[in-house]
C-alpha cells in the first residue's frame, strides 16, 4: 500500500475484543507499511503488532519511546524520518493517540513544521462513554483527573456539576482504576441527588463492559465494584430534553 | 452472530473512504442480526446499509425516523421491541450516533430503564480532529455552535480562548458548512495572534482530508476555502508542553 508522507495517529485496542470489532482493517495495511513508530512503551507495541498480525516483520520497525521518562527536548529528533520524507507513526498504550496520553507532543511538533497528520480510527473510552451515557453529546468536557485531596476533589465536583448545569455540558474524567469506587462514592455524597453519574467500565470488553446511568441519589446504597478496571466517570445536570 | 438484547450505537462512515478504513467488520455482523433502527433519514441508512454490503436484507429491518420533526414524545415507543427482548440501533446520518446529533434521546430513555447501551467504534470527526491538532487531549471541551450574530460570536470566540489559557483545554466547535470562511476569518480577527487555530476539514476523505493548525496571527492573509466542506474548528491558547 502506498503511504502518504505523514505521522499517522495509529490507535490500539482497549479490552480483549477481537481486533475485528474495534479496528478497521485498514489500519493494519498502513501499519505494515510503517518502519517507525513513536509508542509509549516498545514491549506492549511489540506485541499489539504481533496480535495485528503473528507475521507482522517488527524487526522492519524502528521503535522510538514516548513515555514520562522521555527527555522531551529528543522528541523533536525522533521526527526526522518524517522529514526525509518517511511515514511514521504514532500508537498508544490503549485507544487513541495524542487524546490523553504523550502522544500530543510529536503531532504538535508536526504542526509547527507544516508535516502532515493523518489520524486514523479506533476506539476512545471517553467518546464511548459519552455515546453511552444518554447525556448531552452536543456540549461536553473532557476534565483528565480531579484533585486528589478530599476538600479539592469535593470542590471540584460541586465546581463540574455546577458548570454542567449553567452550560447544560456533558463533564467527564477520570480516575486512577485502583481508587474507582472511593471516587464513585464522594461523587453519590457530594452531588445533588438529582444529578445523574454515568460510569462507563471495561468499554469494548465482551464479558465486562458496563455503562450505567442513574441519578447520584441511586447510585448511593448500590452495590458495585469498579476497583482496577478502566472506567471513565460523567456527571450531567443539564436540563436538555435527553437529559 | 448472537446479540445481546441491548441498543447498539452504529457509526456512520463519514467520507468517501472505503468502509474498511474507518469501521470495524465486526459494526456490520451487529447490523445483520438488527431488525430495528433508529435512524435520522431512512433513505440515506438504506443507502448505508447496501454499501456495507449490497446483498443487505433490507426488507427484513424495521426503521424508526428521529431528526428535528419527530415527536419526542413517540421516541420513548420506538424501544418497545428492546423491552421486548429485541436487541436495537441507532444510526446517525453521519458518525458517532449520540454525539452532537439526536441519537441521545433514545439512549437517555433506555439507560433510565435500565436497558443495555452498547457503543461500537467508528470514525468521530470531533475526536479525530482533536487527535490531529496537536493540542491538549488531557483536557477539551466541544461547544457546538456558537452564536451567529457578530458581536455575540466575537464574545464567545474571546470567552472559549480565556477558558482555553486558563484552564489549558482545547476548545472545539462547529460551524454550518457554507459559513466556514466567513467563522475562521472572525477566528483569525478576534484572537490573539499566538492562540493557535486548527481547522480540521473532510476528515478521513482519502483525497480532501486537510488538518492544519497554525496560530491566528498565520491565518490572517492565508488562502483557503473551507465553505460546504465539514469542518471541525479547534483553538488552543494554553501553555502545556505540546502548547
Amino acid at each position: 500500500m502506498e503511504l502518504n508522507t505523514a505521522l499517522y495517529l495509529i490507535p490500539v485496542n482497549i479490552s480483549n475484543a477481537p481486533l475485528n470489532d474495534t479496528l478497521p482493517p485498514g489500519n493494519l495495511e498502513i501499519l505494515r507499511g510503517l518502519h517507525h513508530l513513536i509508542v509509549e512503551n516498545v514491549r506492549t507495541a511489540r506485541r499489539f503488532l504481533k496480535r495485528c498480525d503473528p507475521g507482522f516483520d517488527i524487526s522492519a520497525v524502528n521503535f522510538y519511546e514516548l513515555n514520562r521518562h522521555t527527555d522531551l527536548a529528543a522528541v523533536g529528533e525522533y521526527l526526522e524520518p518524517l522529514r526525509n520524507g518517511e511515514p511514521m507513526g504514532v500508537m498508544s498504550e490503549a485507544g487513541c493517540p495524542a487524546v490523553a496520553d504523550p502522544g500530543a507532543l510529536p503531532v504538535s511538533i508536526a504542526q509547527r513544521e507544516g508535516l502532515r497528520v493523518i489520524p486514523l480510527v479506533g476506539p476512545s473510552s471517553i467518546l464511548m462513554a459519552l455515546m453511552a451515557s444518554g447525556f448531552n453529546g452536543q456540549g461536553f468536557a473532557f476534565n483528565g483527573y480531579l484533585p486528589i485531596d478530599g476538600k479539592e476533589r469535593e470542590r471540584k465536583l460541586k465546581e463540574l456539576e455546577t458548570a454542567s448545569r449553567r452550560s447544560d455540558m456533558t463533564q467527564i474524567f477520570i480516575e486512577t482504576p485502583y481508587r474507582n469506587n472511593r471516587m464513585l462514592k464522594v461523587m453519590a455524597d457530594t452531588l445533588q441527588p438529582s444529578t445523574r453519574i454515568c460510569v462507563a467500565c471495561d468499554i469494548t470488553d465482551p464479558e465486562k463492559e458496563s455503562i450505567i446511568t442513574l441519578p447520584a441519589s441511586k447510585w448511593k446504597g448500590r452495590k458495585y465494584d469498579y476497583d482496577k478496571r478502566p472506567a471513565i466517570f460523567l456527571i450531567y445536570a443539564g436540563n436538555k430534553s435527553n437529559g
